[in-house]
């Protein structure tokens, strides 16, 4: 241990090596709280990449394992310490080193912070769009790791589609490039894609070239009651059957309505059972508004109410970031589900959610990018409840063996970390698992590089 | 041998085990004749994936190298036989499984012609965008392991960003599955994207899940002449700037529009240095195409003239995918350049790409994806004049050398095969090479599948 920090102060600033306890047991783990961590031997944080590859180094020469952090707003523990590791918080590699209009790409640190970004490129006329709901405080660098979504994916799909080219620290401190800053390439492996949502344990991201679009028009909002959440959701179906492309098509179950209303008093309908927010940022957003409104009329809406305009629009976006938060409040504790499932089969996710809380007499409230079928079920429960405990478990295990048997995934955009482990073997199946082991293993032979997470 | 075609039969009908060298023959290279290929010991042509996993096995028994094979329509060597291999010819494998318009994804085998597909979605109200040039041919596969581009890129991407998930055989005859058919999904590495542009030297992909758009409307295009290539250039960069999204944005060299000319009579003019094809798909796409006129007559344009109708716009789009083709009569051979450089560095690309042609005394004709960025310089040469063929080879290189000075990729669509391995090296650099190289390692310990290529 005392040799660790002497090795890693060789080439780091006092003020970048943390060992106070106070102080590292902060950095244990992220927001997903309930997950297992460890306690790090120590927390750096580095400014350089020249840095970053010394505590790579130092970490390879003493068998250190290594965590890497951003922001760690994640929901699934891939950013949780474990006992006895280096956490290499990159938060302090926060430059935007490039923002190009003509190639339309930004070059980033990952420590960057993804409103801030969004933020300095809609200056000039551009648009990033990956926006998870923790856009205020989350990091470039841990959107790459987990892969983030958001509201916007419908429409222009995940961060995985905006990271052109990465340069990253390799478990033994090399430094490798990848990928490119042109607009198609295709030499070689697509290491870069590798990289995204490889929750950090194949390297350190220290740079990110990011595709950026032109900055679209104001998006426009709709609501639409149902008195189902099956109606909703084919309305869902009608929509993109359609041929439409909504830049936004979410849905908000009675529990999640109620909760944000309880928190925010935003007088959204309290007695329906399902609110659709659909939205669009064509040239024309009130035409495929209209579009639209038939549409979920058909489908049986009972009430569909456009907004008047961008204000209105963006207190109903609020509305809809503020679920998770509002959901948290209802128990003393909840489980985040992130099933998607091909959006045919939303109905059937949602309905049997609902099923699977009757039968474990708990509160899942479900909100839902319901354009990509990506539900997020989340299961309210009081954590001092030690049956009650096992039983929210129960379920949220139920609830990824449905999404599975309605041909999804276990994970739509939060990532496994150590939340979801055993439940990616499942999804892969043996031989898928073995690939994604050897995959590991070409790029951090010593097992150093966040261990615990994912398999 | 005796033993290899004995075991290949155990369990391939008689029909797909091919040892007549007057038809394996046919089977030795892709269209870049001119890379070397050696002489295939056998031609097998599987209908099943039972029957791909035979093959594999009975390949890592015997240690035979295996070179899979779409259509042959690749440009790098990439499918090109090694002697005594077994080629893999998955054209047999040619069934649409599925379409689901509220899934929007298409599931295929890896023999579907991409013409074949792109109809039978189309009657769905579906798109499925990648459009090589050669798609009236080119498979699914083929398009998959070289991560195809075409035209309509500038907008919709390329191949890569429309495979969601695959089944893929390994070397060793094990079937795996990677992706999904959800709209987002985040379990794990994402080796689905990692077995797109691999060219066969990763697993053989037998089962594809693709997505889909809905059909835009048909596309507008308008025709600028311009009396520089550095004019045109101009537009484009102003085109970006301004935030718009056409469909196509294509660029063709005087030398280009003379070749078509006299093989098509199309009667583009034929006194201009460089004709920019601009298009949009967007509801009002005349609106669009106006703004753009504008844009290119401020860059200097001497005509603009804009398609009256869909007719118009198809007879121009025809002529710039007649541009390959058209260059490939002007001597005996050609050598077509694929170096994508950052859409900034498009005019330099170009005036230097001309200024390498009058270097070596050699005629090279450049038509581009411009808002790409993706210049496919075609360097004419007489293959029976040796110093000829000696300078277009230098120039050919100089080509891919001046694409990384500009901060481009030596690729941008055609994929690396045999043609450019050397220069691959050269792009990605001794780590990165080394990692590409563990990666192959992990997935085909034996080196069976396709060798000699990419590295």
């Amino acid at each position: 241990m005392d040799d660790l920090l002497v090795r890693l102060r060789e080439h780091l600033p006092a003020d970048a090596v943390i060992t106070d306890p106070d102080i590292t047991g902060g950095y244990a783990h992220d927001m997903a709280s309930f997950c297992a961590a460890g306690t790090p031997a120590v927390v750096v944080l580095p400014r350089t990449v020249e840095q970053v590859q010394h505590v790579m180094r130092t970490a390879t020469a003493l068998r250190v394992p290594v965590v890497p952090q951003g922001a760690r707003t994640g929901l699934s523990g891939a950013a949780n310490a474990s006992d006895g590791c280096i956490v290499l918080s990159l938060v302090k590699m926060d430059r935007i080193l490039e923002v190009n209009p003509v190639d339309r790409v930004a070059v980033v640190e990952p420590g960057v912070i993804n409103a801030v970004l969004s933020r300095e490129v809609q200056k000039l006329g551009l648009y990033y769009p990956p926006d998870p709901s923790s856009w205020e405080m989350c990091t470039i660098g841990g959107n790459i790791g987990t892969a983030s979504g958001g509201l916007c994916c419908v429409k222009y799909g995940v961060t995985a589609e905006y990271v052109l080219g990465l340069e990253v620290v390799l478990a033994d401190g090399r430094l490798m490039s990848t990928g490119r800053r042109t607009a198609k390439g295709v030499a070689g492996y697509d290491l870069t894609r590798l990289f995204v949502g490889s929750e950090g344990s194949l390297g350190i991201v220290v740079k990110a070239v990011l595709a950026l679009r032109p900055s679209p028009p104001p998006q426009l909002v709709l609501a639409a009651e149902f008195a189902t959440a099956a109606a909703a959701c084919d309305a869902v179906v009608r929509i993109m059957e359609r041929g439409h492309t909504p830049s936004l098509l979410e849905l908000m179950d009675r529990t999640t309505i109620q909760a944000v209303n309880r928190m925010a008093h935003m007088g959204l309908p309290d007695s329906t059972e399902a609110l659709l927010l659909a939205a669009f940022d064509t040239p024309d957003p009130a035409a495929d508004l209209a579009a639209v409104a038939e549409l979920c009329t058909a489908a049986g809406a009972t009430q569909v109410v456009p907004a008047e305009d961008a204000a209105e629009s963006e207190l109903l976006l609020q509305a809809r970031r503020l679920s998770l938060t509002a959901l948290e409040t209802i128990k003393s504790a909840t489980m985040i589900d992130d099933v998607c499932v091909p959006r045919s089969k939303l109905a059937a996710m949602i309905e049997r959610t609902s099923a699977i809380a009757a039968k474990y007499d708990l509160t899942i409230g479900v909100c839902a990018h319901a354009g990509d079928g990506n539900t997020h079920p989340v299961v309210c429960f009081d954590a001092a409840d030690e049956d009650e405990s096992r039983r929210a478990r129960e379920s949220f295990d139920e609830i990824m063996a449905l999404g599975l048997e309605l041909g999804g995934t276990i994970t739509g955009e939060h990532g496994v970390g150590v939340l979801k482990k055993e439940w990616l073997a499942r999804e892969l199946g043996p031989v898928g698992i073995e690939m994604q082991r050897a995959v590991k293993h070409a790029f951090d032979p010593l097992g150093l590089l966040n261990p615990g997470k994912l398999f």
